[in-house]
C-alpha cells in the first residue's frame, strides 16, 4: 500500500510507493511508447485488463467481452489502492496517511485509435459522459475528496500505451494546484463578489484575441498567462463548479468543441504529444460561486528544465495571442478510420 | 522585450516571449544535447560568448581571454533583458510588466567537464562563491527582487550544452514556488515560533533514516515527501535565510558535501540527468527567522505526466528511506581529468 505524505512547508501531498524490487539504475529517463505490439485495450482483448467497472455496451453483449463502446477498468499498476481506511497519522512534524484511492483507465474506443480528435463526436460524448458517471459514483465514498480526470497522449506526455485512453485518480486529499485555484478564486470572489473565471471569459470574448473556438455554451482560449506554447483552456460559459453536474445537452456540445480544439492543435503542431486535465471542485463541496470547472489542454513542446521545476515559473516562447491566431486559422483534416491516420512519431 | 504575465487565479508569473519567427511545427519535443561539437564554453573560445561579467582569473590573464578558472557571461538567448523600466500595468483583470531581469551563465571550469562531481573541491568552492558574488551585485538593482541559481545537467534535465555550467535568472517578482515556501514557513513560524526547516533538520538527524551526508555544518537528506526518486536536499545546520550571506569557510565545507552528494547520485543512478536549484529568500528582505536557504537536487528519472503537471501531485515510486539508504552505501569513484570520464549517454 503506498503512502500519502505531506510536505510540511508548502502542504503538497505526494504519493510515495515502495519500489517493486527495482534497482536504482533500472529507471529509464526516456520512457518509450509501446507501439506495434499487442494492445490490451483493443476489442477482443478484454481478458488482458482487470475486470470492467462500467462499460457502455451494445445490446446483447456481455461484461468483459466484445461489444462495448467505452470501457472503464482499474489501472493494472494503480498509484493508489481502494481497500482499507486512511489511518491518518503524524511522524514528528510530518503528516501522512495510507494511499487509499481509486485509479481507473477509461478506454475510449474499441478501435486502435491514437487521439481524441480521431473519435467521432458521438463516441467522445460517451467518453465525457462516462467521466461524469465515474465521478458521481466515486463521490459516494466518504473517504475520498477529489477526482482528477486526465489524459496523456504520446511518450513525451507520459503515455505508455498508444490506444487512446484517459485516467481517473481519486484521492482522499485535495491536490495542491487545485487547492491553490480554490483559494485564489475564493480570494477574488471575496474581494469582488464575482467568479474570476467568469470575468476571464467575459474579457476574452470581448477582446477576441486569444479565442480559439466560441460556441453557444463553451469557449476555448489560450490563457493570458499560458505556461506552455499553445496551452488552451475550455470553459462552460454558464458558471458551474462541478464537472459531474454537467447535463447531457452540454456534453453533446462540449464533445464538438473538444474535438475541434484538439484537431486544431494537432494540425498546427503536427500531432504533438499532449495532456488534458479536467479541473473541477472537490467532492465534499456544494455548488461554489467562486470556482468554475474547466479543461486545460497542454501540448508537450518545451521540456521543463530546472528553473520551471524549482519555481513554478515558466518561460513560454510563444505568446497566447500568436498561438490563438494560428489555431483559429489552421485547417483541420477529418479522420475517422484507423487506416486514414498518418503514422505518429513516437518521439 | 518579453512580458511578465500573472495568472489571475493562482498568482503565478510566466515569462512570455514573442517567438523568433518560429512556425509552430518547428518545436522539437525532444531536445538533444549538443555533443562532440565545437564548445563555446571551453578555454580559448572566450570570443564565442557575450563578454564576461566577472571571472576569477590567474594573475596576468586578461578579460575575455584565456587564464580564467570560473567565468560568468550573459546568456546568449536571455529569458529576460536587463535594460529599461518595469512598466507595471493592467489589462482588464490581468496584470503584467516588462520582462526586465538578468539571465547569466556561470561557466564552472575552463575544461570540457560534464558535471559538478568532476570539479575539484577547490574549483567547486569558486563556483559557489561566484554565485554569492553575483547575488550580492544584482540585489543592488532596486527593480529586481529575486535571484534563482540553478543547473541543468543532461538533455532530460533541459541542458543543451554539456560543458558544466549553471545559470542565474534574476526577476522583478518572486516566483510562485518560492512564494509558497515563504508563506508556508511563515505560517509554521507564527504558530510554533520555530523555523520548519530547522525542525526538519533536527528530526532527520534524530531518526537518521533519510540522511545521505552529515557534516559539521551541513546536512543532506532525501525529504520525507520527496516528489522525485532520489531527490536530495542540502541545508546549512545553522539557520540562515539568504544564500548570499554565506561565509568563506561555509562555502569550503559546502563544496565537499555537494561534490559527495552528486557523486553518490551519479554512481547510484549511472550518471542520470539532474537539476539543482538554490532556494533562497528574496532580495528585498532582511534575515528572516522563518525561511532557511537550501539546495534541492532532483535527478530526472521519471517523466512528469499530465497528472503531475495539472495538480502538483507527484507519484514517487521510490521511498526516500530506500533512496537515502542506497545513497549512504553506494561507492563513489573519483574523477578528475576528462580522459577518465566514462561517456555519458545523451538519451
Amino acid at each position: 500500500m503506498p503512502d500519502l505524505r505531506k510536505d510540511p512547508i508548502v502542504g503538497r501531498w505526494v504519493i510515495v510507493a515502495k519500489s517493486r524490487a527495482k534497482r536504482p539504475h533500472d529507471f529509464d529517463s526516456s520512457p518509450r511508447l509501446r507501439t506495434g505490439r499487442f494492445c490490451p485495450f483493443c476489442e477482443g482483448h478484454e481478458d488482458k485488463t482487470p475486470g470492467e467497472i462500467i462499460a457502455y455496451r451494445n445490446p446483447g453483449s456481455h461484461r468483459n467481452r466484445e461489444g462495448w463502446r467505452v470501457r472503464v477498468v482499474p489501472n493494472k499498476f494503480p498509484a493508489l489502492e481502494i481497500e482499507g481506511d486512511l489511518n491518518k497519522r503524524g511522524e514528528g512534524i510530518y503528516d501522512m496517511m495510507r494511499g487509499v484511492g481509486a485509479h481507473e483507465v477509461i478506454i475510449e474506443t474499441p478501435k486502435h485509435l491514437f487521439s481524441t480528435s480521431q473519435l467521432s463526436e458521438e463516441q467522445l460524448r460517451e467518453v465525457l459522459w462516462v467521466y461524469r458517471d465515474r465521478l458521481v459514483d466515486l463521490k459516494k465514498d466518504r473517504r475520498l475528496v477529489y477526482g482528477m480526470i486526465f489524459k496523456n497522449v504520446g511518450a513525451a506526455a507520459g503515455a505508455s500505451l498508444e490506444h487512446t485512453h484517459s485516467q481517473l485518480i481519486v484521492t482522499p486529499i485535495v491536490p495542491i494546484n487545485v487547492w491553490e485555484e480554490m483559494t485564489g478564486s475564493l480570494e477574488f470572489y471575496n474581494y469582488r463578489g464575482r467568479c474570476v473565471y467568469c470575468d476571464m471569459i467575459q474579457q476574452e470574448l470581448a477582446t477576441e484575441k486569444r479565442i480559439v473556438v466560441d460556441s453557444p455554451g463553451f469557449v476555448a482560449f489560450c490563457p493570458f498567462a499560458s505556461r506552455f506554447p499553445f496551452e488552451t483552456w475550455i470553459l462552460p460559459k454558464v458558471h458551474s463548479s462541478h464537472y459531474e453536474n454537467i447535463q447531457k445537452n452540454a456534453v453533446d456540445e462540449l464533445s464538438g468543441v473538444m474535438k475541434q480544439v484538439i484537431a486544431k492543435i494537432e494540425a498546427a503542431l503536427d500531432q504533438p504529444a499532449y495532456n488534458y486535465i479536467i479541473h473541477t471542485a472537490p467532492f465534499d463541496t456544494q455548488e461554489l460561486g467562486h470556482y468554475h470547472w474547466h479543461i486545460e489542454i497542454m501540448p508537450s513542446l518545451t521540456k521543463a528544465a530546472g528553473f520551471e521545476w524549482g519555481t513554478g515559473f515558466y518561460i513560454n516562447p510563444v505568446t497566447p495571442e500568436e498561438a490563438a491566431a494560428f489555431l483559429r486559422e489552421v485547417e483541420i483534416y477529418e479522420l475517422h478510420e484507423p487506416q486514414d491516420i498518418p503514422t505518429r512519431g513516437t518521439g
